[in-house]
């Protein structure tokens, strides 16, 4: 692993959002991006060599709903990028962690990803992910 | 802000946590430290230009024990790099934001640390702190 590629905080409101953490880092959001797959509104920040990701649901089940229901809002998963995804996932099994993603998938921001089972890593949801070059 | 200078992961063992983060990122933590004034055992791994910090208590009136308590394991805070604690301070104490710290603490890894209230920042506990220098 490389690098924390981002960090993932649930919201409710992502425009209230973007206005407090534009407030917090003096900063504005680079990108905001809509995944349908996922559910979910996105905008990120950068803040050094990471990002923070900004998540508002948009479908009750989708999996940012079921978190900020179960949970409330905040840090939501850390990402870390992966030279090579394939081979981090076949290292991860062989150490016992448990994937999420039998095959990595299509994530906000040009990238492949998988989630690690939160079970095996002391409660935090973790993603590998590698950005897709054109 | 310059970056994400470390996130902070509550556990109850360290030592095994040790080692399961040691097997995830396929490294060693280059460091571990008590902080007697906060209650906690902490080790450290490098992450790119950031680190992962787990934290352990080590006496049950200590923060991380009353958050394992409540909220069992997982991500305890992010913590930010800035380049000058005092002033950081009083713009965000403009911004609106609360801080629960008046003046800068000393924490671990030579740091000046101020935390931000997290009523305020989407459940989410910010650090920021800034590199003592010799």
């Amino acid at each position: 692993m490389k690098k924390i590629e981002h960090i993932g905080i649930a919201v409710k409101d992502i425009q209230s959002s973007n206005n407090l953490f534009a407030k917090l880092f003096n900063a504005q959001p680079y990108k905001t991006e809509r995944v349908e797959s996922e559910g979910v509104s996105t905008s990120f920040f950068q803040m050094g060599d990471s990002k923070i990701e900004l998540l508002q649901a948009t479908r009750p089940d989708s999996p940012i709903a079921k978190f900020l229901e179960k949970k409330g809002e905040g840090i939501h998963h850390i990402a870390f990028e992966v030279e090579d995804i394939f081979a981090e996932m076949e290292r991860l099994r062989k150490e016992g962690f448990v994937l999420l993603n039998e095959e990595p998938k299509r994530g906000a921001d040009d990238k492949l990803i998988c989630f690690l089972h939160p079970k095996d890593t002391n409660g935090v949801l973790i993603e590998l992910c590698m950005q897709i070059r054109d």
